[in-house]
């Protein structure tokens, strides 16, 4: 939630006073008249994160036979942390920052041009729904680093929010759940919570049963936020056969289903587990090349060349994952404890899910290795010293810092008394955490240094001139590549101008 | 080690006089002069296992402008155990069965037509050999299934096989170990040894340094047991600059590297790591999907079809495992502990390879699912109850049956007071395992049993006809699909006719 930077200056942080919210409700009980006069079907999205922004937009931005089938609502709260995302979106800006340059031009279309895509906060919108999409964030809570296996799945907001459909929205809506949800949510929670809902109006949900869908999204940060899109297969699924039929007429018309069909399964249950199955893989791929790392580094080889030959096995091998920093973003670090909690809290099971449970530790504490490289550099000391972080964000080339890694390495470093200095050339914050600062001049962040750490592979530091490096900081610095960011050009360039360098996976640097 | 069906007739488990030995000596020492002044390299193969005998044939085959360049002399011990694959080499005949038509013609063409390979017991043919390979076993030890921490590796046979050529070689010789041995093996352990094997005759290894290179086989069985030779990528590395180039010409002339370019990595710690690395994240990835195997079981979903729907995405997703019933063969069941091992006694390392170590224990115990499943079938009670077990080897389509998981299924059901009859199409004997009888009869296996078990994707199970079946059962009868070779048609069509279906991974079963 970066909202610095392109915030329309008219947007401030506030909230809508009770004289405004009667005048919206007023306002979307007319535009839902009239969209619905033009021909149009009204579509909620409820919740205006990170997905539900663009994905709002990407919606209202749809066209068929030439004309735009859908008039869009997007609806969040109207508190300090989120109206704020209702009044940019209202201005045709994306609420958040991205590389893609896609994202200006859908949500401008939308909003000012076509007028199919608008903002709000009054419940009232669900009322005229034909289509309501979740996107909702639904969170885990760990008690804290490495205790994976004690969180919890905060569910009452998610409940909350389904509550607030069930009274209101129409018998024949879809509500197409996309949010990642511990598997079991839509039948065992969900359902329940809209027939209650349906039971206390007066309807039957016998004859009004309600129709609900499920379909993950895969949206990511970066230069392909509106591609997470419109450019990616999709797995839906539902309570009932119409309401699957419903959802898929609905994501043949956001999708590029040609290049990327949809996939159907057979009920809810399935594709809530393929979501969480599905990066659970990979939190656990990321997790099991860490003990090889280090043993990597301690036999004196190179785990990115050894990686690099078992990725020419195609089909079997290639996706094997290199080393790295750590694990951050919303997905990976949380979606494995999902279903641990589904296991025990909606299907009463005992086992554990070992390797998934395990999986989320070893990621969580996976920066610890980069600091152990780092006080190894420094013999032990860090008090006083100056540490230079290179990288904010978890991944290559975003601004994106929700639980990013270098939040552990500063903490860390802080502890043993270390100065830490974050440099950053995209992300100018770190989520959750203000007390971190995260500077954008690299000049200043590495100027005196006594360490340099390289954390994410953005371009900008992949393309750091060395002789820049070394001018800025003393003799005897301690470099540490905790990402691959550095070659062994590179690498032997820094050792022969005085530089201590130590990398993840890197063990052959030694003899370099 | 199957020997039977086609062993020649004048080849009896025996072992050799102590005057053959002296005949063959002179014989191997006339075969290599004849060799040289042909013009031909001698290339000793070390140990004629699953790997060896196909790799000394496949070697003995190369054409080199129309030439063969190498004689190849395969060695195995004069013992019980071993000593009839030598002869049936010199019969021409592959000593292991198998599906790949290539296999025969290399072994004829290159003992009968062209005389480019025979085998022989003894040690004479080392102080001749311009190159020696490396093919002997090296096993790892574990004290019992599910206690893969504690296993240890026998490492003293594979000391002792070095031990000789370290003996016997030419200075200038090429060792080109292709074992898969514990990372640090070449460095550490093989080459002191022949430092030391040189020095006690009267050499300096410092002005003869031994040359040791490793690459590590991929050798599978099957219907591609040549291809998995001469079509597949190798990884190679080497003491030295000079191993190494005489290593890769060696490998360029036995592997089609048009295709499967040869892949240098720059010392023998990393390609010894890289062969033990790639097993382990084909074991992990196995063991991983088992826990979810369980929980989409109890959740009353298909796990198949949602894996086939994350499998769509390629280059990330496309392969994440299915589910199955064990993992069996020589080298995914110790890899893993190879890693551990030399991590602990070779690197002096403390920390686990948790996640390699624990994928080792779960899918050692994985057949114990398909035991669950079945003792819930058959309502807790085994005792004389008649179980037919579909499946003995551990792949599909061959006759393989080293460290087959069956064996475990097997004793499991025993232990309870089962009665177990196996069934395999293609093998015929459970090898370490002389006690368990494997039968052909499909009709005999099937009839009057209380339960069938499809443990092997083998076609001959996937088309076996439904009608058969339930005319050979009687009704009631349980039915467990272990590795998904029963179809929803099918499944549905037995629980029609009153048998009571469970499979792995199919939770959906019951509401069928």
């Amino acid at each position: 939630m970066t909202e610095s930077g392109n915030v329309p200056e008219q947007v401030v942080r506030r909230v809508p006073g009770s004289d405004e919210t009667e005048e919206e409700i007023r306002r979307i009980i007319k535009i839902c008249k009239t969209a619905k006069e033009n021909g149009r079907e009204i579509v909620a999205v409820q919740g205006l994160g990170f997905v539900g922004a663009i994905n709002s937009a990407v919606i209202a931005d749809v066209e068929k036979d030439g004309d735009p089938p859908y008039m869009v609502i997007g609806v969040d709260l109207p508190t300090i942390d989120s109206f704020w995302k209702i009044e940019m979106i209202n201005h045709g800006v994306c609420p958040f920052k991205s590389e893609d340059p896609e994202v200006d031009d859908v949500f401008r279309r939308s909003v000012i041009e076509r007028g199919t895509l608008l903002a709000t906060w009054v419940d009232e919108v669900y009322r005229h729904a034909d289509l309501v999409v979740v996107d909702i964030n639904l969170d885990v809570e760990k008690t804290g680093i490495g205790e994976a296996a004690a969180s919890s799945v905060n569910i009452e907001p998610f409940r909350k929010a389904l509550t607030v459909l069930a009274e209101n929205i129409k018998p024949e809506a879809l509500v197409l759940v996309e949010t990642t949800v511990p598997p079991g949510t839509l039948q065992n929670i969900a359902k329940p919570i809209f027939e209650e809902g349906f039971r206390r109006r007066g309807m039957d949900p016998g004859s009004n049963p309600p129709l609900l869908a499920h379909s993950y999204e895969r949206v990511m940060p970066g230069k392909e936020y509106v591609s997470s899109i419109k450019r990616m297969r999709r797995t839906y699924s539902a309570v009932s056969d119409e309401a699957a039929d419903r959802a898929r007429d609905f994501l043949s018309n956001l999708v590029d289903t040609e290049n990327y069909p949809l996939w159907r399964l057979d009920k809810p249950n399935a594709s809530e587990l393929a979501k969480i199955l599905e990066n659970s893989y990979r939190a656990m791929n990321i997790a099991f090349i860490h003990e090889w790392t280090k043993l990597a580094e301690d036999m004196g080889v190179n785990l990115f060349s050894i990686i690099d030959s078992i990725r020419v096995r195609k089909g079997t091998h290639d996706n094997i994952m290199y080393p790295g920093f750590g694990v951050g973003g919303y997905c990976l670090t949380k979606d494995p404890l999902l279903a641990q909690w589904s296991s025990r809290e909606i299907f009463g099971r005992d086992d554990m899910l070992d390797f998934s449970v395990m999986a989320v530790d070893v990621n969580d504490l996976m920066p610890g290795h980069t600091f152990d490289l780092l006080v190894k550099g420094l013999g032990g000391d860090l008090s006083g010293k100056r540490i230079a972080v290179l990288g904010a964000s978890y991944r290559k080339d975003v601004d994106d810092t929700r639980n990013s890694p270098t939040i552990l390495l500063h903490d860390l470093i802080r502890e043993r008394g270390g100065e830490v200095a974050i440099h950053d050339p995209y992300a100018t914050e770190m989520q959750q955490r203000e007390d971190i600062a995260v500077h954008s001049d690299i000049d200043e962040v590495l100027s005196g240094s006594d360490s340099v750490i390289f954390v994410v592979n953005h371009n900008f530091y992949c393309g750091m001139d060395m002789d820049f490096l070394i001018d800025r900081v003393g003799s005897g610095c301690v470099i540490v590549d905790a990402f691959n960011i550095l070659d062994d050009r590179k690498i032997t360039f820094l050792k022969r101008n005085g530089m201590v360098v130590y990398g993840v996976g890197k063990g052959h640097i030694k003899n370099l």
